[in-house]
């Protein structure tokens, strides 16, 4: 399959149909009206707002809560006939938000929106589900079924998942970070669950049959864009009490810009990243994608970042082998300075606006 | 406004497009497949499978996680216009099935799913989920906004809430109780949010006016339908600690069946239920429902249900009266024998099948 290329216009996620700075203002105005701040006895929440998941100490214990859906990966599923890979990304979707606190996932709770119950896509979510609680190590503690024929087209797949922070260990939210520390990636395994309505429009506007593979690829190109996120939860708890882990972060929509969510004052460089894999070469021909949307929208390779110590990166990054992730790999350094740069691609990003 | 009453056929909250079996039978499924269980080093899940809130140990700390969407009210929100009161109503769903446990709520997220972000709407949304978190005494800790014009029509709202025992206490679950037992009842203010595409299904059948009162009542039909969802989050933290307090049910959808969910081996005879409001009795007059049909998809005027042991009854009473609900009020007892029972309409419900 060899789906002609769109020269012009040039394709980004806002022309998609995701409008960044529309969503923002909407929610800015949200959150302004939410001012109240309940009694500590109502527990206490601890700062880092912006961040992957919210904390919270109760008593003794400091727990994180992060919410998130599997967003449009829904209608390629749809489309696909394949629901057990979504499933397993609302687990993922999830526990990679609490790993980029420095959290162990405890528990998750499932919200599925559809227009009919149908028992067979129903039963595929449950092995996805499943299989997703079990290499996060999470429980599933409850959920939510609404049928809903009209407010939802299909299904919609979405969780919240809470997490906590065993043995004294202290939540990872990037104070630490100082110029010298160095980046450690670990490679994603597709295009997890972002940018999925770019793609999907681009799919379209080059007809592009799902049921026949790309240029380059082994598997039919529906199933590959399903494959399910990679779940870093067992590396990132096997390194998460460690000191010299500085900070954390989960390449999830708005790619490398992520690593300003952790600290705004320093600069990330990341002049070791790896070449981009040709699934993610293959969508940006597609749409003629420049970098600057490649590394944006997508998490163009890498699925999570790690901070360290300098001196600590050889060890951690064994230790990160380990536990799951023998293709980690340094991919850059902390500098002096601020946002984000891709030296060898000419990127620079200031951060979130 | 006196719309005309459908007189044949009978409506049911299963013709109105929720027909519960089949989506039982669907979730079923999808559990059946969900076979993981965490290790303990992972917190650990407590029974009570079936009830309000799902109950996780994390080390020294019991932690209740709950979540719920506003359903079709939202569509009755988007005719009539007001976004304030859905949401509150994500507050509300969620911190009474917190309630529910004996838990008191300490953190919620929201997730909106949205076909445009409308910055009125938001704004709106923020004002109801702001009054809402003050009623309950619950910070919002985070939130996912998606736009998905695939997916979603209009807003749909939906949120999880955390809670936990401070002080010691334990969770009600409902192992207290005993025949004998008193039933004390909290007053709902309208239909909540459970049984709403009945009530629009209905309102569309008789071409119902929403910016008309119905016969009898005060305040435009679609104002007084939005009313936001009871918060019994105060009174039920005033004698949550009390071990007189044998149980907790959130009338939610399935009505006074909830009750079944606390114990299937006892029975509880609502023989003190207070008339029908004005409300439920219109909306049956609509569709000519029988009892049977508004007493298990609505609260039928009773939003809460307290169990408690019969020599504490008044005490507690004047404690909940302290507590936000000097309306509350004694309802029924517990007998020997199974499922619910309205004498006074002749109902007799088994349970949930």
């Amino acid at each position: 399959m060899a789906p002609s290329r769109v020269r012009t216009p040039r394709w980004s996620y806002a022309k998609s149909g995701v409008d960044r700075t529309v969503v923002a203002l909407a929610l800015a105005r949200l959150l302004r009206e939410v001012r109240y701040r309940a009694p500590a006895s109502h527990g206490r929440p601890l700062g880092g707002a912006g961040h992957y998941a919210g904390l919270l100490r109760l008593g003794s214990t400091t727990v994180a809560l992060t919410t998130d859906t599997v967003g449009t990966k829904v209608l390629l599923a749809r489309d696909v006939g394949r629901w057990e890979e979504v499933g397993e990304d609302v687990v993922g979707v999830n526990v990679n938000d609490l790993a980029a606190v420095g959290a162990r996932p405890a528990a998750l709770v499932d919200t599925i929106l559809c227009a009919r119950p149908d028992p067979s896509a129903f039963r595929a979510i449950g092995r996805g589900i499943d299989r997703g609680l079990r290499l996060a190590g999470c429980s599933l503690l409850g959920g939510e079924t609404a049928v809903v024929p009209e407010i939802v087209d299909g299904i919609d797949l979405g969780g919240t998942a809470l997490g906590f922070f065993p043995n004294g260990r202290k939540p990872v939210l990037g104070a630490g970070i100082r110029p010298g520390d160095r980046l450690l990636g670990i490679p994603s395994n597709g295009v997890h669950a972002n940018g999925m309505t770019l793609v999907r429009r681009l799919l379209r506007e080059t007809s592009c049959n799902l049921r026949a593979p790309r240029r380059g690829g082994r598997i039919p190109i529906g199933r590959e864009l399903l494959r399910p996120t990679r779940i870093y939860t067992p590396t990132i708890d096997a390194i998460a009490d460690r000191p010299e882990v500085h900070g954390l972060a989960h390449l999830s929509g708005g790619g490398v810009r992520n690593l300003v969510r952790l600290r705004s004052d320093v600069r990330f460089v990341l002049d070791r990243w790896p070449p981009l894999p040709g699934l993610f070469r293959w969508i940006a021909s597609l749409g003629d994608l420049p970098d600057r949307e490649v590394f944006e929208t997508f998490n163009a390779g890498i699925g999570f970042v790690v901070v360290v110590a300098a001196d600590a990166a050889d060890g951690l990054r064994r230790r990160m082998a380990r536990a799951g992730a023998p293709d980690a790999r340094e991919i850059g350094r902390v500098e002096r300075g601020t946002g984000v740069a891709v030296p060898a691609r000419g990127l620079e990003y200031a951060g979130y606006s």
